[in-house]
């Protein structure tokens, strides 16, 4: 299917800089763009493939300015990232099939409500008391436990376990692998170092819109739930203990880690790595960089760097010293001496 | 079902202070409580809540005193930790379903062995010479290989994967996604960097009372075993590499790793995030933190911090001053510039 | 199967010291090496038990001066790493199963083409348009998406996912959990702080003889390919974000992360928990190690450690004096006071 820019322009509610007949079937990214393709530019550091790419369609933000002439054409927009999402979703919608309709094998309790136009994969097992609404895909090899809830609309990818009890709310995305509602981790040791478990009779409660990324575990609470509230998204691999609960579109990168019964806020950006200990409370829009480790309550607001975590800005001037500690070790060093040289 | 103070009291050799009639059908968080819930007191962070809480009774450690009057009835226990363990335990029980017998489709040789009273879930794979003793339950889409053997008891959750020639123990409880027998990571370079695989032909041995978060890994050992022993506890998202091994009633937290061959003790606790090189020996009851990077032998009782790790007092010592590198910067600055001028 | 020191030596090219005649039926670790068995030694760490060993032969490098009698036979070669992964070959190849054909139920359209001598276990699930090539093992319970392409040789463990458009090459293996083109972490936030998705409508490919380690994540390109170039190795749990780029013939120990669209050099070596930060470029032959969080460009043959990373000498320089911040403090602290004393 070929688009022309006036066409996408007009989707876009976009300005065309040069030719609105030429035409385009599919995106690229600007480093790699070729004739008949669309790119976006939105992170200043490709800027530089701007002038030399060969895209037939470059879309970019309205008050960006050209340092050279260029020679594709132009789309301007409010925001180039938003409007390539909203492009690549009409070429994933051309793409995509719309599955639906139970395959065989696979095991669903009579016990189960299923919705309206429901796909169940083969080899997926779908416990009793378990209620999916309309419209849910479940892909091949989920389990999905008893009592448990889905809403409207919700992809749960292959092999994604949800144990009992579990609500998950509509418009949600489980990607590959994940695991909800697993055992929190709670021992207690006896007089001898012997751990009891203590069992976890809670759940997980996650709400609508929200993503979870492949291979992540979040642990269903030890009494009460622990919660993902509505339009946060989580990427792969992160870890959400028991108890924990996590505002309103927040977003966290892969590999993090949330210990027990910590409140995060909402619209909080985590990077990748960050680790934060039990029973903290961090409020809404908190940054913290890749890798912090918070081991204390993060005020509303403010940004985090480093192990343990501290204001962003103090961690890089102290971090810069850091680097320097050799020279500054000299320089006491010399300091001394002459001071001991003075008072002889 | 309805308990009475008194006989909860009774169960946890308790003492009672307030009502011994008041009824309670369920537990909760002690922020959460409400009025037929019974909750718990053990981290003084939540003290708070005790004299707020709606809940009917709350338990608490024998020697805890009071700030406060407060409106429910209270059970004195030694531990109120290990006592609500013991009414989750009693709660859960309550709820729990008996899952016996095989489930189809599922796929068992008929050269393993199964014992009395088994669950095996559908989609659940069990290949020749595995050997299932008594009361084990293997829920759906499981993978067990080759000759494994798994003790009475113990609990396979979804999807997880044994992989052939693995021991698992008696009691213990696997996590759904767990993989257990992957090979390890080895390779030899040859003149050229291409790596050659080595293969790892040794397995991995779970002992008993062992318990393995969701998504964790636990490599076979290149020649002789991976070995986790007897009591400890893993919590989800951790590696475990090839020839490890871990003593007993150890417990580590989410998305630790252990490198290849290093040896950990008995009784230790990690923190969440915790990374140790390869080839290393961890004493018995050692501590470390949340985020340490273990590069070095550490004798048994020592509590760790850091990256690399420091003994935790030493780091907390070092780390006061990095906090105030820059204030330490400018003195340095200062004087040599006072110095400067007296030598002029 | 008995092989006697003299096979040994003539498969190995390697030169006896000692009894030619000695034979041995399987291989052990120098520190448990009993009669019949072989051993290696490669790491001087474990020089001490070659001394003190009972296994019947050891193999060790052509180089190494011996610093006491031993009473085994030795035989020696140029690496004897690559030596015992050689010997490893032998006596995994004498145990392995020849597995192949279809087994039931499992689930293949029609529209997928399979090659010869291929295995396909049971509760797998291959999508339309997928192409699997000769010899390819599939074990059970793994789910391949539409269009998926897998070379000759590749094995594929229990539990995989692999999502549609994933390209896979030749001699590779996947271990189990594995999920390769998850979409990946794209998302733009409008005006309230809602994040809508971007969808992400490029690939995975995977070149030849490349290992990926157990639940390890490797997500789908936003545009274009995520791309894991040949000869590379991964451990478990790694998180390999969209449009990631890595060279050939690296290697990644465990719970690494790469962030979207870092491109890395061929020919590197990280440890665990390394983290880099997305839009980098990390030459060749760059060493991190364990734990260091990467936030610029690295160039060619670097060493580097550290969060945020330095080169490594650097980083050892300053945490020298980390370690002795306290002291330093005092040494600071003593000279102000001198001088404000002399200043009086």
């Amino acid at each position: 299917m070929q688009l022309t820019a006036q066409t996408i322009a007009n989707h876009l509610k976009g300005d065309i800089e040069g030719n609105p007949e030429v035409t385009v079937s599919s995106a690229a990214r600007i480093e790699q763009g070729k004739p008949g393709t669309l790119c976006f530019l939105a992170n200043p550091k490709y800027e530089k493939y701007l002038y030399t790419t060969h895209a037939s369609i470059v879309l970019i933000n309205r008050n960006f300015v050209l340092q050279q002439l260029v020679d594709c054409t132009l789309i301007r927009v409010d925001n180039a990232y938003v409007a390539i999402a909203s492009l690549l979703d009409l070429f994933n919608t051309m793409n995509s099939v719309n599955r639906k309709g139970r395959e065989f094998p696979s095991r669903v309790s009579w016990r189960a409500k299923i919705g309206k136009k429901v796909y169940i994969g083969a080899f997926s097992y779908i416990e009793r008391k378990a209620c999916i609404a309309d419209n849910v895909k479940i892909f091949p090899q989920v389990f999905i436990g008893k009592g448990v809830t889905i809403g409207e609309n919700t992809i749960i990818y292959p092999g994604v376990k949800i144990h009992n009890g579990s609500k998950i709310g509509t418009n949600c995305i489980i990607h590959s692998g994940c695991v909800i509602g697993g055992d929190g981790f709670g021992f207690a040791p006896d007089a001898n170092g012997i751990y009891k478990k203590i069992p976890q009779i809670g759940n997980v409660v996650i709400e609508d819109d929200v993503e979870i990324g492949a291979n992540t575990t979040i642990d269903r609470a030890t009494m009460g739930s622990t919660i993902i509230c509505k339009g946060t998204k989580l990427d792969n691999l992160i870890q959400v203990a028991h108890n924990v609960e996590i505002g309103e579109n927040t977003v966290i990168a892969a590999q993090s880690g949330i210990a027990g019964s910590t409140k995060i806020g909402a619209g909080c950006m985590f990077g990748g790595q960050v680790g934060i200990v039990g029973h903290l409370t961090i409020g809404d829009k908190v940054i913290l960089g890749a890798k912090t480790g918070v081991t204390k309550n993060v005020a509303a607001g403010k940004s985090m760097l480093g192990i343990p975590a501290m204001e962003v800005e103090k961690f890089r001037r102290s971090f810069v010293i850091f680097r320097n500690l050799p020279e500054l070790n000299r320089n006491v060093m010399d300091l001394m001496k002459k001071n001991n040289e003075e008072n002889k």
